[in-house]
């Protein structure tokens, strides 16, 4: 049987390394088979392209344009050699991050149009999705504060608080859209956040 | 007045270099400002993608996907940071290859679908093309043997020779049905290909 894509997803500092940790062990508790990945990023020519993304080159602006077409020759570089493999498989995937994050921060963040990042992902990604997404919602200003606190902020990070205003915003609306997205409160102590998680893992769990 | 976008397109070891060099000696002849770019490439960032599609990471193979969105994302980077603004200043720009070497080799010979690659080519892109290109056209066991004669073979290069094969068909069908675009005879004796290059120039300034 086909593996599930379980995708954690959320602004900086919002607790997705703890969350994907939770998802995992709840899986595990289940004797489910799993691996892990991460976005942009996850195999070599992919982590090449998030160093790219994420560094540029000789201070040179990266376009939006371009931006997005490292993302998603990362993703399909990502998807097609280890996402996939792993569902045909029968594993499961627990992402951090994957297609919603393009969707906020380069739609919402950046405000590439929504045709432009429609026809991109359908060109690329066709009907591929995750069967379930766990959107960590919290305020930019607590989030970059945590963040801030894990040392240098990259270029990302770096941006206007604008900038991660309208990124949630546009999370808040997609996983509204997104019958397969819950949203989770971040904002609250990391046990409770916890908690909620294993919690919509195991509801997950139970209905199929 | 906005400057013309003239590009120069064909297999490996056609002449792309020498053509392109014709073309600026008579755009120079007409006093025409001009600057020269290669793709993919001709900024830090697309130089940066160049490489790590050229020379991969660690062995791994790049999916076709991913690879034809490592493409785009340097030549939308290069025309809209170098290409669009120097056409906005008026000044023309001469190409070593654009978007249909895409169209050729992604479509032709990996075979991407055509479909496939409107949609991201029309989402990128726009109606941004080319005024003029000169497609040097050459048999690829002739082309390749040239360029094996200037060293070691790319990636690319190594291809089995079917897939040059391939892409020289969808060259020359793209050509065929693009009233922008010349065929250049490029197995002729270099000073006749020179000759050939510099008469449709001077009659595309003409007709200007």
């Amino acid at each position: 049987m086909r593996g599930k894509f379980i995708v954690i997803e959320g602004l900086e500092g919002a607790g997705k390394s703890n969350a994907q940790q939770v998802v995992c062990d709840t899986l595990a508790a289940h004797g489910i088979e799993f691996i892990t990945s991460r976005e942009p990023g996850g195999t070599p020519i992919a982590e090449a392209l998030r160093t790219l993304w994420k560094e540029g080159i000789d201070g040179e602006h990266t376009t939006d344009k371009a931006e997005l077409l490292m993302l998603y020759a990362a993703r399909t570089q990502l998807v097609e050699t280890l996402i996939e493999p792993a569902l045909n498989a029968g594993k499961w995937v627990v992402g951090d991050r994957h297609d919603m994050s393009t969707q906020a921060y380069q739609g919402g963040g950046r405000g590439l149009s929504e045709p432009l990042l429609t026809q991109i992902r359908t060109a690329i990604l066709g009907d591929f999705e995750p069967d379930l997404t766990l959107y960590l919602d919290i305020d930019p200003t607590i989030g970059l504060a945590r963040a801030k606190g894990r040392g240098a902020l990259d270029r990302i990070e770096q941006q206007h608080i604008d900038f991660f205003h309208r990124t949630r915003q546009r999370y808040l609306a997609l996983v509204e859209n997104n019958p397969k997205a819950v949203k989770i409160n971040a904002e609250l102590p990391i046990e409770q956040v916890s908690e909620q998680i294993r919690q919509v893992v195991e509801g997950y769990l139970a209905s199929k």
